[in-house]
C-alpha cells in the first residue's frame, strides 16, 4: 500500500503536533508518509522529495514549520501536487510562520490553515482526496456529521449548571 | 418563567469563563439560559436557534467565540434581537476572535466587549434591557454604585502601606 | 419631539463619517440630537451630559471618537444608558482607538463596532431601542431584509460577465 | 457544460480582483460560476448554496471576503467541498480578514492563500481538481513551467541597466 | 511635609508593580501620596482630585492603567500639572494600554513611559521636579551615576565566564 | 534671552511637523533652540549636545526621531533634563519609532507623546517648566481653556446639519 | 573584473529600489552584479545560483523579496556566503517580508536590514567586505564621514527658520 | 591571542541565551570577548568601545539588546566594523527590541537575526570573518554540513511512530 499524503517536518519537536494529522489519516483509511525535511538544513533533500512527489503517488502535501516558515513554499514552487501549510508557533504568537506560509507570491500558493492546525491540514486534505475518491469523500462527510455530537454533549454539560434564574 | 437573555458557547470550555454572565444575571434576576451552539459545527441549530429567538421571548443574544469566531456573526445575521460578542482569547492574545467579532461589514453589528469580557457583555446586556424595563434599569444603577465600592477598599489597603516619605 | 438617541463626537471632522448614522435615524424615524463632546478638551460638559442623558429621555448613546479614545468610556462610567462606540480611523489604522474603546474594565461596557462603523452604531441603536418598541422593531426588521436586495444587484451584474467558460 | 468550481464573493466591488481567478479558469479551460453571496446579509442563500454545491458537482469553492471575513468559514461548515478563503483586504491591511478566514477551529479548514490572492486561489483549485484529472494536472504543470518566463525577461531588463562597476 | 507627587492606580493588584515608584521617591526623599482612584468606577473623584491637584502642591501626577487605560487622559484633561502614564500590562501584552495612553489627541499630552514602567515614571517625575528644585536636581544626577555601576559587576561577572578562546 | 528648551530633529524633513511645536513656544513667549541632530550620523555632535544642555540652561529637551529612533534614549543617557520622545511616523504606521522610544530599560524614562505628536510635546514640556515658573503656568491653564472653544464651534456646526428626525 | 558582491531581486519592480545599492557599490568601487531568481518561480536557478557563488569569487549577496520572502533564506541554506535580505514592502507594511527573511531557524542566518533598506544593505556589504579588503575599509570610512554633512546642512536650514522666542 | 569578535551585552541575565554565541566561536576556534554595556547606563564606555574596536582588532561586533534596543545602533554610529544586533525578547514578544534594531536609518545598517537568536549571530560573524580568512571559512562549511546531521535523527525517529496507515 502506498503513501497518497506526505507529512512533513523540519524536527521531531512538532511530532506531538503532527501526530494528530497522523491519527485523522489513520481513522480514515488514507495510507500516508511522515518524513523530516528542512528547507534550510537540508535544501537538496527537500528539492529531491518535492520533484518525485507527484511521481511516486503523493498527492496532497502537508507541510509544517515555524518561524520563518519556508518548507511549504520551497516545496510548492517545485511540485504541481497541492501544499497545505501549517504554520507552528514557537514565537510572535506564530505570526510569523503564518505570514511565511501564506503570503506566496502569485502563481505559487500553499493552502495555509491555523496557526499550529495539524488536524485541520489533515481534514483538508482528506476533502482534497475526496474530490476524486468516492470512499473517502463518503468517510470525509461522517467524520464532519460526527463534529456536531460534541455539541450535544456540551449542553448535557450546560443543562446540569444551576442557576436560580437559568430557565432552560 | 421564560428566559429573556440567551448565552451562547461554542463548547463547555468556555463554561468558566462565561459563569461570569450567568452570575450576574442571577444576581439582577433577570431570567436567562445557557446553550452550546457552534457556526461551524451546529450550522443549522445555529440558523434555528437565532430564526426562533425573537418569538421565543428573547431580548439580548450573548455569543462567545475564539479564533475566526463567526458565531455573532452568524446569529446576527438572522435574527433582529441585539447580539453581543465576547472574543475568546485562545491565540494571539485573542486578536484573531476580537477582529473577527467586531469588524463585521456595513449593517449586521455585533455589538463586542474586550476579550474575555464575559462580565461586562452581561452588564451590557442588562443595560439593553433596561431601556424598557424600569425595574432593571434600577438593579443596574445599584450595580454600577456598587462599583465604586471597590476604590474605597483600595484606597484603606493603600493607606495601609508604610514609607518614610508617603504623606498621605 | 424629543432625542432618544444621542450621537456625540469629538469634532466636525467626524461629521462626514457620522452622517450615515444619522441619515439611518432618519430613515428610521427616530428621533436624535447630534452633538460634539470631548474627553480631553471638555471633560464637565461630557460629565454634565452624561448625568443628564437618562433623564432627558435618551435611550442609546453613540459616541465616536479616534486615537486614544477614551469618550464613550467617560460617558459610559457615569450613565446606565448603554453606550455604543465607534472607533474613528487617523492613525495605526485604527487600532488604537479600537482597542481603547472595546478594552474596557469589569463594570463598564461600552458596545463596540467596526473601525469607522457608523452605520452599524445607528442599526445596533435602532435594535436595542426595537427591544421595547415594536413599531422600531418593524423597521429594523424591513431595514435586515432589504439588505438581501443588494446581493441580487450583485449577482444581476455578476451574470452580464461573460467567459468561455463561466457557465452560470 | 457544467461548473466545477465557484467563485463566491460579497459584492461586485469585488469583481476586479475575483476577475483575475476567472481569467485562469479560462486560460486552463476549467468551467466556472461566480455568485454573490453574503454570509450577513443572505445567510439562508448561503446555506442552500452550500448544501447543493457537491450534488451539482462542484468539486471546490472559492470564497472571497473582508473584514470579519465569515463566508468560507459558514460555506465549509456545511459542504464537504474543499473550500479556499481569500482574505480582501479593506481595513488593517487584510489582517482581520486573513485572521477571520485562517484560524477555522478543529475540524472545518478553509484553505487560505495571501490576502487579495485572488490568482493563487484559483491556482490552487486547480491543483486540487488536478489530483483526480490528468488533463487539468497537465495544464497546471504547463502554467508553472511558464511562471519562470517573466525571470527570464527580468534578467534580461537587469542586463540593459548600466553601471560602471556592473559585471554580469 | 505636604506630598509633591501623587501616585494613583486603579486597584491594589496594581501596588506591587507602582511600589517600585515609591521606593525611588522614598531614597530620593520626595514626599508623595498613593491614591486608588479608577476613571470607570469613580469618574467624579477623578475629577475632585484633578481639579484639585495643583492647589495642593501636587507637581506631577503619575497614573498607572491598563487596557482602556483612561485614567491618565482623564486627569490630564481637567488639569495643567503634568500627568505620566504607566501602561499596565494584562492584556495584548499591555499595546492596548500603551496605545489608550500615548495617542492623546492635539493639546492634552500624558507623558507615557514603558509598559509596566513604574520605575521610569517615578524617574520622569524627579527630573520635572528637579528642573525647579536644586536638591532633587543633585539627587537624579547621582542616581544617573549608580546606573553605570551595574554595569561594572556585570562585567565582573562576564570576566569569571570561562571559554577556551575567550580572551578579556 | 537663552533658551529653555531645545527640539532636535534629525533632519529638516521634520522641520513641519516640528513647527508645530515652535509656534506654541512662540505663543506661550518660552525661548527655545530647533537643532539638528542624528543620533546615528553625527553620535559626537549628540553626546556634546546632551552633556552641555543643562549648563546652558536648558530645561526640557524635545527629541524627534523615527524608524529605530535612538535620538532620545541616547540624550536621556546623558543629561538629567526631563527628554520628550515625539515618534515620528514613516514605516510601520509610526509603531517601531513609538517602540524604540517608549521601551526604555529601567531607569532612563523618555516622556513619550503620540505618534507625529509635535504639538503635545511642547504643551507637555510647557507644562514641566510651568511646575516652576508661575507666568507659564498660567499660559498654560490659559491655552487648556482654549481648547473648549474648538467643541463651541463644532457644536455651532453640527447645529446647522438639518435632518427631519434631528431635534437638537 | 569580476564581481564580489550579488544583487538579487524577484522582479524587476523591484530595480528601482535596489538601485540604490547598486549605486553606492559604483561610488565606492566595489565590482557587482544584479541578477532576477525568484525562490517560487525559479527554484532550481537559484540552487545553482547558491552552490556556484562562492567559487565564482563572490563575497557577499544580497537578496530582495516581498510578501512570504524566501529568497535570502534558500540562498542562505545553501552557500557559506553571508547574505544580506532586504525585506520589500507590498502588504502588511512590510512586516510580512521583514519576520519572513529575519526569523530564520538556528544555523541558517541572513542579515537582515530596514524594510525597503537597499542602500543600508549596500552599506553592510561593503563594511564585511572590508573586513578583509583595507582599501574598501577606508571607502566606507569616508562614507560614514560623509554622513554628518548632511546634519550640517539641515543646522543650516534650520538657523533660517525664524520665530520672535527662537534664540539659535 | 587578541579576539576578533566582541559579544556586547547590556546585562548579565542575557548570560545564558548569548553563551550559544561564545559555544559557537569556541568551537569554531574563533578569539572572542564578553563585555557588558549600556547604551543608557554607560553611553560613554560604549563609545569609547566602539571608537577603539577596529584598532583592537575586532572584525565583528555583536549586540545583544532588549526593550527600546538601541546598543547596536549606537556602536554602528561610530565604528565601520560590521554589527550585527540580537533583538532579545522582554516584552512585546521581542517585536519592539526587533524593529528597534532592524529599522536603522540611511547609512547606519546594523545585520539583524531572529528574535532570541544568538546563536545565528555567532553564525554570521564567522561568515563574515570567513570572507577574508579561509580556515574559518572550511570550519563554516563544516558546521552546515552538520545541521543536515539533526534530521537524519529526526527521518529515524519518525520511522519509530507506528500507525496502521503509516506507509514509510
Amino acid at each position: 500500500m502506498k503513501p497518497i499524503v506526505s507529512i512533513i517536518m523540519g524536527s521531531t519537536s512538532d511530532l506531538p503536533l503532527m501526530q494528530k494529522a497522523a491519527e485523522f489519516f489513520d481513522q480514515l483509511q488514507i495510507p500516508f508518509e511522515m518524513l523530516a525535511l528542512s528547507a534550510h538544513r537540508t535544501p537538496r533533500e527537500v528539492e529531491k522529495f518535492a520533484s518525485e512527489a507527484k511521481g511516486r503517488g503523493i498527492k496532497v502535501i502537508i507541510a509544517a514549520a515555524g518561524m520563518a516558515a519556508h518548507l511549504g513554499g520551497v516545496i510548492a514552487a517545485i511540485t504541481p501536487v497541492p501544499v497545505i501549510g501549517v504554520p507552528i508557533k514557537s514565537s510572535f504568537e506564530g505570526l510569523d510562520s503564518l505570514l511565511a506560509i501564506v503570503q506566496m507570491p502569485p502563481g505559487i500558493p500553499v493552502a495555509t490553515v491555523a496557526v499550529n492546525g495539524a488536524l485541520n491540514a489533515a481534514v483538508l486534505a482528506a476533502q482534497i482526496i475526496a474530490v476524486g475518491d468516492e470512499k473517502v469523500a463518503e468517510a470525509v462527510e461522517g467524520y464532519k456529521a460526527g463534529l456536531a455530537q460534541k455539541i450535544v454533549k456540551a449542553n448535557e454539560s450546560l443543562a446540569e449548571v444551576k442557576f436560580a434564574f437559568k430557565t432552560n
